[in-house]
């Protein structure tokens, strides 16, 4: 029996990192660092340094993230494959445990949120028997709200969190007085009444965050031209955003 | 100016703490601890271990919490007000510092969700010069998902999370997959459709976490026993439930 322990890093502060987090790594016999493209990119540095910060005696088993197939036209059908593939080369990659011992995943954000870290997991375990458990850590939801000191709720009020493409195709969602957008691929907020409140922010809680706050009409021509600055200089985004009805 | 740091300490879990919760505290100059009817209860003596553990050399200044008017009948009225009143003790409270300095105030879980530290702090810096800062912590949500090692979200599916009252009031929100319900008083999803799948933990992320799964029909009156007899053995409950349709 492997322990496979899903460890949430947080959202690019290595002090969003809980006590808890940097015992179960320190615990851990192996760390799987998934490599994007054979490079490391950003995102895997930050797993390198968490390791190198808290735990450099444990041994790390690299594997690369197999991509999506555009091929594949269907949405849900594309994301399954492409998880089948991701759960052989975690297969591979924990192969140097012989069947048992503690591994660790370190995963951005919280595995709950908005992450396939989890369905992964079942998949995997469903040919290599696996305890799984959940670490849980700081989301770029809270990495927002943390940064512009406002609350995600109202008082007494209704939070709705969906990806950007349910927005696109749903608009405002009925009863929310706060909407979190997230996995948004351009500003997919552009359509609602100009008097919106948005709260967005670029890399929530990295050292090269950007946010912006205002009235919808006023902050959305200074969101997208941020938006395209940042992409152009750090060669990705990955965004948030909070919105209320006046 | 006086620094306030409201740093999240997660949900009743010494680890969930952050290392910038814990760097941030040690750097304070007073700790603000809320005491309930007189004495301390089960959530400030949380704070004073993560005090006593973390930062033993900062002073603490403990200070009495109102409680809330019940001749007051309007719900938001009733808060406010409440809030004014706790809003005047955090002033006495931090009279020590004598305008300037650094003090945190400990707050369950995430500032940001279900909270009112930051509509108190709001009110406070309306007549002490105030420089509010957030550090987010890890919320019940993410305790709940966490100990049944379950997403939050479905694949690309929208989260509505709301009090108890809007739940009562409105029923199932429109277009959510996952409904997240907190400050319930009774189980008060109670009158969804039997096959309802439900996620229910009381004390999420505590030592005396209690937890159940399974659809609606099956487990309600399990929940229902648990909690009634949790409450008898503790004094309180705090619980937290996730939703999903079949």
């Amino acid at each position: 029996m492997i322990r496979l322990s899903l460890i949430g890093i947080g959202s690019g502060n290595p002090e969003h990192l809980t006590l808890e987090a940097v015992r179960v790594l320190q615990e851990a016999d192996l760390v799987l660092i998934p490599m994007k493209d054979g490079g490391k990119g950003q995102l895997a540095e930050l797993r390198d340094d968490v390791c190198a910060t808290h735990a450099p005696h444990v041994p790390i088993a690299r594997f690369d993230m197999p991509v999506r197939d555009p091929a594949i036209a269907d949405y849900e059908t594309r994301v399954n494959a492409w998880h089948d593939a991701i759960s052989d080369r975690w297969q591979d990659a924990l192969s140097p445990l012989g069947g048992s011992g503690h591994a660790v995943l370190l995963v951005w954000g919280d595995p709950s949120l908005y992450d396939s870290t989890l369905r992964i997991a079942a998949r995997v375990a469903e040919r290599v028997p696996l305890e799984i458990e959940v670490i849980p850590g700081i989301t770029s939801v809270q990495a927002l709200t943390a940064s512009f000191a406002e609350p995600l709720n109202t008082l007494g009020g209704v939070i709705t969190i969906l990806p950007a493409r349910r927005l696109r195709e749903g608009g405002w969602p009925e009863g929310a007085d706060t909407v979190v957008v997230m996995l948004d691929e351009a500003t997919s907020f552009d359509t609602l009444p100009g008097d919106t409140l948005v709260w967005w922010a670029g890399y929530a809680g990295m050292a090269q965050e950007v946010r912006d706050q205002g009235p919808l009409a006023e902050v959305l021509p200074r969101i997208q031209a941020a938006r395209a600055e940042a992409r152009a200089r750090h060669g990705w985004i990955m965004d948030i955003t909070m919105l209320r009805r006046p």
